[in-house]
Parts: structure tokens; C-alpha cells; sequence
């Protein structure tokens, strides 16, 4: 840091187990993706190239290359995943994932209906080849599912082999954990860490009011997924509670 | 693309006569323009200096060899026409044109009140000099239009010589062919689609869910307008159904 | 200026004592700061790096070169003043702005409660090293001053040494001034612009619909705060009334 402030909550370091910042790149250039790295690097610890993007992406080698060589491993988005899967492409895909020397995958099936012992499966197949994060959720705001199911379907999803469950809330934030307005459903949160490990679960909370609230809700070393790179520092420093939003509640702590 | 999805839209390619990606600056500086042609360069047909931006922008002739050199059609946002003609100018407006090598002009009046007959003459005389695009459609919430209207003016411009119409949304999105809220005036769509040729229409839409709308309305080869740098590439995936909003609208097709 | 259009509002030039834009840099890179300068550097008075972004941001000392080398004065938000304040930390803060050579430094009381004589205090002694800019509101969407109490807060701050004072409205512009939902509080600040001198206040500003409102209310010359490093072009042309938000205002004018 640039220079001492006293009793800031302690950070997890590299390579983190939690307090993990996921990071959505939806089409950065190569300047922009270095940019990034010279910026939010240190604080993150996985990179989601967001749903297809890496399908129309220009310069994707180049761009894995950059990541790579910074420490920070990429995944694809779990829409690829499945638009793959619905097509019947799913050894196409692991060829993919070979051929762009991929270490990790993630399975969701936010925009397709599968039995949930066959997402285990593929769930199975790929902890073969690379590390696995799974996504619990719909796409759908439709689609709701009571807190016991969360539970039953993350708890499943961990004993096939992800390394970390992630609960859905898409890009903008409205859906699975969330609702409609973009509110955290509170009552779901707390009932699935009655019985999920914490450090298990990535949050998707690419809204500030939602980082906000599991920084809050869980600390400075919660995970939390889909920042945009840009808000990667102002991330860090909510989880420092050194942003007005958190500033007294690290106070008290 | 960087590997094969099996069955996904047909995508017209460049130069494109329809399925158009007109992105809109408003103050990239050169390094961004090359990040932005470097990423979305394929995909985008027409680059908008958004209103007149290009007054105040430093750099504008470098900005606008950099564009040319990519191929990339460049014009100035109508509210710089409507600005110099609403105080005599349009000789200058001219000028302007030949000094910076502009091969496209945009003719609106969202800002000023002109007889429709004044306007369909500068399409004409700018017609004789560049490729007009003209804008249909108030800036002025208050400002909403009959689909007759609509239709009678789009037809008139098309004849005075407008290469495409484009069906006003602002930065924003919500005015003209939106309500207030940003939601899209869909009878007004689906009667302005029955008399004027679907590319003859670029529809401005900067907000995700207009893109959505216009893309399960039109095709994947709908043009659409006003989309940020930063959003090329998930238009593109829009456009292929390989994001979740228009997933499984483009399986069922 | 690119070209000539006539009869626009006439704008105050650097070093500006009215019409200053302050912008908010929440984690540049060095590149990216390079880019702002190239665009917006001219147009750019103050520089904040947001909140205690300061702590966090790799390569702050080459990041500072670059602002100083473009002669914009920079300094770090209040949160980061107050953090250190309520930790006991003045002397270390002291330090810190004379270790970046820091010429202008910001006293605001947004997320800690003080006596305003503690302030103003605090005011005078860094009044002696730095130029300072004091911030009134709080960022508590429940503590809402009448006018009066603005106008005390004002007064005392800048007669105890504030070269401007700030009026809040966080990044997101939706406390101080603004309402929740980032109306302006219109009468509030008619009643502030009775006692205040105009050319001592800088309005935080982040949402476009606010920039409209204080240019309408005070002109082209009025001073801006918290504009995002993207929209300096943006406000610009909403200055000079070429951009349809304030066209018809400045033509009337």
C-alpha cells in the first residue's frame, strides 16, 4: 500500500482461498486488458471472459497470453458452456478449453434446462481436465428457486468436483440472488450459509449497493464476482472501509 | 471467429447493407480509438462524434485518419448540423465537411423546428456531396408522433436522397421510438416496418434490452445505432444468440 | 476550438476561478490517465482521486507526475482525510500530502461526525500547507440540513480558509443536493446562491440531468465536481449549448 493507515481489516493474500475478486472482461483490447493488470491485478484473482465474448473476441491468444503471464487464471463464460452443450458440441468444448491451455471451466445452466445429475456430470468430467466453478441460478427472473434447493443443488454441485459454486446474478445484477431490483434476497443468503462453506461460494455482485451488502453481511474477504476491471480499486476499498459506504461499519468491527 | 459453434445466425459482412453497427464517440482519445478499432473494428460499420462533440475534441484530424485507415466511415452527430444551420451556417457546415474529408453527413432536427420541406432540401443539396443519413424523431419528450407521421416523414427523407433513416433514441434511449422509461413503442415499430424497407432503418438503441428487442424483432441482421465503443463485441453476441438474452430465441429459429 | 460556430456563451480559460470542471479519477491506470489528459486535459481544473483510491492504486507517484506534468492540480478525496482523522492519524495525513507533494488538499466530514469548529480548524492548519477545499453535506441519505445551516457551514469554512467549498453528492449524486433519486433540492440551493458567492462553490455533479440543471441555472461558467474522466467532452458541449440538453437554453440566452 502507498502508505499506513491504522486498523484496516486484514486481507487474504495470493493466492487467495477467499476474499476473491472475480473480474468480468466483456471485450477488453490488449492496451486495455494491461491496463487493467497494471491497475487491478494484485486484488484479482480470477477472470471471466463473460459469456461468449471469447467467441468474437479479436486477439484471444494475445489476450490469454497477458493474463497468464500476470498470475491471473481466465475462464470463459458458463453461457459458452452451454451454448455448446445444447448443441451437442460438448467434445468440441474441451478441445477448446485444451486448445486455449485453459486451467478453468465453468458449468452453469442459467440459460438452458438440464437434469441437475447430468450438470454433476459434466460437472465430473471436467474436474478431469481443469478446475471447475459451477453457477446455481437461472438467467430467468421467472425462475425462482426456494432456499433449500440453493442448498441441496450447491452442496451437490461441491461433491462433483467445483472448486467454488458461484450464485448467479448475471451482468446487471437482477436475478437468482437478487431480486428484480437489483436487492439482495437476504433470507436466501442467510439461509445457504447455514450450510454451505463460505469460502465456497463467489457471489456474483457487480452492483456497489450489493458488494456493499456481503462485505457487510459476510467481511473484507468475501468473494464476489462480475466487477467490471474499472471497479476492481473501489471494490478493494469497500472491503478496506475506506469508502463511505463501509467506513463506519469496519469502525465498530 | 476463434472456433465453430455449430448453427448460429447468419451475419452479413462488410461492406454491409444491413445488419449495421453504428457506434457512437463522444470523446475517445486516439489510443482509445485504436482499443476500440483493434476489438470492434469488424463489426462496426458507422462511427457517430456523437452531437458536436468533434468541436471541443482534441486531435480530430488524427482521430479521423485513424478511422479512415480502418476502413471505418466516420460522420458528425446531427446536433452540430442542426447548430450551424439554426445560425446560418450551412455554408460553413459544407466546408467543414470538405476540410476534414467527411464522405457522410447526418441531417436532424431533434434540437430545432424546421419545415419538413426545409430539411428534405438539405438532404438533397448535402446529397450531391456526401452520403446523408437523416434522423427522424424529436429529442423532446414532449415531442411524440403519430406511426403516420413517422412514416411520412422517413418515406419523404428516403426520397430527398437519405442513404439510411434513422429512428431517433438519443444517448440515452428514451425519446422517440421509446417511452420515458426506455421501453420501445412497439406498435409504432411494427407500423413503421410496414411500409418502409427494414434497411432502410437504423434503429438507435444504447440500452441492452432495446438491442434485445430489435434483435427477437428484426433478426440478428438488424441495424442498430448509438451503441458504445465498449458494447460492439456483446452486440455482436446478441446478434448470434450466444448471450442469454436472446439465447433461445435463436435455437427455436 | 476545430471550427467556427458563432454566438457561443463565452467560457472563463485556465487557471479558471469560475466554470472549473473537477474530475474524479477512481483508479486510472497510468495510460489511461495519459489518455484523459490528451482529451480532457484542457477543460480539467481539479483532479480528485476518489475517496482513499490513494491507498490502494498501484503507481501513484508516476500517476501524480503525469497530472503535475499537465499542470493539473490533483488531490485525494475526503474520505481519505477523515479515515485518518478519526484514527488519530492528522499528523501521518500531513506527512502523506507533503511525501506526494500534494498542493491542494480536501476537509470534508461526510462519513465522521465532528464539531464544525474541529473542522474549520482543521481547515485553517492545512491552510497553511496546501490550498484547501472544503466539503459540505453528508453522504447520510438521512441527514438532510435546512438552507440556513448550509449557509453557516459555507460561511465559516471559507472564511477559516477554504478556497472552495464542495456541495456533496457522492459519486452516485443522490445525497447532499439531490434528493434520493438525484433531483436537484432547487430551492436549497437558490436560497445557498443568495449568501454564498457563486464562484466559491463547486457543485458535485456526476449525473448528466444535474450538469443540465446548474448550467441552466448558473451558465457556462459554473464550477462542476465529480465528473467521470469519460464525460469532460460530454460536459463541455453542455456548457456551450451544442449538445440538445441545453441548445435552446443558450440560443434564447
Amino acid at each position: 500500500m502507498n502508505y499506513h493507515i491504522n486498523d484496516l481489516p486484514e486481507r487474504t493474500v495470493k493466492p487467495r482461498n477467499s476474499g476473491l475478486t472475480m473480474v468480468m472482461d466483456k471485450g477488453l483490447s490488449l492496451r486495455q486488458a494491461e491496463d487493467f493488470i497494471e491497475v487491478g491485478g494484485e486484488y484479482t484473482d480470477l477472470i471471466k471472459l463473460g459469456w461468449a465474448t471469447s467467441y468474437v473476441t479479436p486477439k484471444l491468444d494475445e489476450k490469454l497470453s497477458l493474463y497468464r503471464e500476470a498470475g491471473i487464471p481466465v475462464y470463459f463464460g458458463g453461457t459458452l458452456f452451454e451454448a455448446m452443450i445444447v448443441r451437442g458440441q460438448f467434445d468440441d468444448y474441451r478441445r477448446i478449453l485444451d486448445k486455449y491451455k485453459l486451467q478453468h471451466a465453468e458449468v452453469s445452466d442459467g440459460s438452458i434446462t438440464i437434469e441437475h445429475d447430468e450438470k454433476c456430470e459434466y460437472i465430473r468430467k471436467l474436474s478431469e481436465q481443469v478446475t471447475v466453478i459451477s453457477e446455481v441460478g437461472s438467467k430467468d427472473v421467472q425462475k425462482i428457486f426456494a432456499p433449500y434447493k440453493w442448498i441441496k443443488l450447491m452442496t451437490a454441485e461441491i461433491e462433483a468436483g467445483s472448486w467454488k459454486v458461484i450464485a448467479e446474478a448475471r451482468e446487471s445484477g437482477n436475478v437468482g440472488i437478487y431480486r428484480d431490483s437489483g436487492e439482495v434476497r437476504q433470507g436466501l443468503v442467510d439461509e445457504i450459509l447455514t450450510q454451505i462453506p463460505e469460502e465456497s461460494i463467489i457471489w456474483e455482485a457487480p452492483q456497489k449497493a450489493q458488494q456493499v451488502w456481503f462485505i457487510k453481511l459476510i467481511g473484507a474477504n468475501v468473494s464476489l464476482g462480475n466487477i467490471a476491471p474499472a471497479d476492481v480499486i473501489p471494490v478493494e476499498t469497500l472491503r478496506l472501509g475506506i469508502r463511505s459506504d463501509t467506513f463506519e461499519h469496519f469502525l465498530k468491527g
